[in-house]
């Protein structure tokens, strides 16, 4: 910007919403459904939000959608630090929470104090995944990445070696949440298992 | 997918999550920040609706957010079947509703029929511009570009030959519901046409 704004705090969050276009430049291990690039994590965010609105109807009741769709907008954002961590990399996993942390305390830090704070807590609660809210939200983070690999014969699948169990172990909260997903997903799975693009175990 | 869900009605909202997909292949004029290449559809839409989230507190009192972070997650989905239409581009505004309706015609339709219902509505009243909720989230779709432009030096501005008058004219909706952004605007506007980003008029 050529000229600050006089408010403070206008300036913070004008900072912020700059500093946050970086999202767009995180690339995932998932393909775009055409194959002709990876995916990154802005578009992610904004699959995953607005599945949320429109799968409302599966989750509990009482969920707070409106709070889900914020979760997942923001659940990415400390990746403009500390990267992406492929889901099945269980060696990249060990690091990870420190790395996201150190990243939330700088990029959340951008904004005004109350305001870095929500956020930081919204984080917290996603990635703790106690609330109906984080649950559902992570369900959104699970189910999206499947419906690419089925959509697109498995590329990252087949890439990274993944096998029938891994998918299953990682699809787990699907099962007790959303069971009509669930069937269509283990359907899937063993389909997938005999195209070759999951190894059987 | 190799298996389809039983239930059709899971059926045809995995088929619309599919389909939206595309819209991460839709390129606006507006570069990102970094000026590697111009920005897709789904990542101006994740970035809307983070700013409706983190600016809430700047719409006027009972604006429900999260009606305008549905809207903005959904405004650009008919640009899957009818493109992005620059906001500078005068030649190409005369078809776009036509254009636009028919897209949105066969893309909600992919939904059972009351979502796709609840989806067009959303789409009509962001379009028309009416009620607090579209009035905040096209102003989101004003704010977000202006602020990529003072913060590429003006990239697209200077592409289209745009002028002072054009973005002030394009901006007006900030005047009355968001004033310190637009004494902001204006500061930078002027100072753009200074550094010869911007036509004097």
């Amino acid at each position: 910007m050529l000229v600050k704004p006089e408010s403070d705090r206008l300036l913070k969050q004008i900072e912020f919403i700059i500093e946050i276009d970086k999202l767009k430049y995180i690339f995932r291990q998932t393909p775009l459904i055409d194959k002709s690039r990876k995916e990154n994590d802005a578009e992610h965010s904004w699959h995953l939000a607005t599945m949320a609105f429109l799968l409302s109807e599966y989750a509990p009741d009482g969920t707070d959608i409106s709070r889900v769709i914020k979760m997942v907008l923001i659940h990415d954002l400390v990746e403009i630090d500390a990267g992406d961590t492929y889901l099945f990399d269980e060696a990249a996993q060990h690091d990870k929470a420190e790395r996201e942390q150190k990243a939330a305390d700088r990029i959340f830090g951008i904004l005004p104090e109350e305001d870095g704070k929500e956020l930081m807590d919204l984080w917290h609660e996603f990635e703790e995944r106690k609330t109906k809210e984080a649950r559902f939200a992570s369900l959104m983070d699970r189910i999206q990445p499947f419906l690419h690999n089925i959509s697109t014969e498995g590329i990252s699948w087949l890439e990274h070696g993944v096998s029938r169990s891994q998918v299953l172990n990682r699809m787990e909260p699907v099962v007790g949440q959303f069971p009509a997903f669930w069937e269509f997903l283990t359907a899937n799975v063993d389909a997938a298992v005999k195209k070759g693009w999951l190894k059987p175990d």
